[in-house]
């Protein structure tokens, strides 16, 4: 492996586990095993390395979100029950956007800017699975905020994660049933 | 004012406002006024000073929110009205609790504790304004992920905030109807 990859592995996990401010960039080079020096070759600041972490992240779940919905006939409930199988994972800790903006969002532009952008291509594709209300937006957002309240849950209750992302569904369900009545 | 009362004051603000973990001892001595031998004596550690700023935090903005819904008939559109009144405020940044979850959760038991008991009061708090409905637990928490949700929004696209409460607000009065119909 590459020591920008070895490196960005090592990061994400740790930064996802223990929150972005808890991890210094030694901790880093210890788990990577690549040196001190090479790390600032290819992040020159921790924050261009919480950047990363967070665009990677970005592409990895959508990508996975979108897979499974798309395999699931592009339905809205698919979202939901992707969301129950990630609330269920061993690392699942909460929305990492969620979490970096929580630690960053007042002092770091670029990490706003990462989240807020993740945060739109979810909407964007709730969007498009909203296609048929009479208003989709407001559809994309009300689902948006299901998806988002159900994470929270789910971090701060873990032993609610199967039952909150159940209710958020149902909530989903009912909503794309009353906005496609039109 | 007392000593106690300075520190909490000035811990709240700084803890609310800049994260938890980006905030000192020594930051909150400056901003206080009081010495670090009598920060120490109130709050013998900083996770101490964090569970006290949670807790006081929880007792204001659950009787703020009680309050408002209360007066205004006790709906549950008011808790969605009192949500936009909140992410208007100029120090908003999002669920104080879901913040600091997000960077203590991992490593202090007593501050998942009271983030878990303060998202509890609040299920509650919903699932008295739920109880005509066919399952008052369901839509609890279903409107808890509707005012999460939007207050993630809200946090990370602040030029979003109003749309977000209104458009979640509409999603819990179309849930209620849909419940409360059997």
């Amino acid at each position: 492996m590459e020591h920008a990859e070895r490196l960005l592995s090592a990061a994400s996990e740790l930064f996802y586990r223990r929150g972005v401010r808890a991890v210094g960039m030694d901790d880093v080079r210890a788990a990577s095993g690549v040196s001190l020096k090479r790390l600032y070759q290819c992040f020159p600041s921790k924050e261009a390395l919480v950047v990363a972490y967070l665009e990677r992240r970005d592409e990895r779940w959508m990508s996975s979100l979108t897979g499974y919905v798309a395999e699931h006939g592009g339905s809205v409930e698919a979202v939901f029950a992707w969301l129950e199988r990630w609330f269920a994972e061993d690392d699942f800790r909460g929305c990492g956007f969620v979490n970096a903006y929580g630690e960053l969002g007042a002092t770091s532009e670029p990490v706003r800017e990462v989240v807020r952008r993740h945060k739109q291509r979810l909407r964007d594709h709730l969007r498009t699975l909203a296609a048929g209300a009479d208003d989709p937006d407001l559809l994309a957002e009300q689902l948006l905020a299901l998806v988002d309240g159900a994470t929270v849950t789910a971090m701060v209750a873990p032993e609610r994660a199967t039952a909150a992302a159940r209710a958020a569904g149902a909530a989903a369900r009912a909503l794309v049933t009353a906005a496609c009545r039109g």
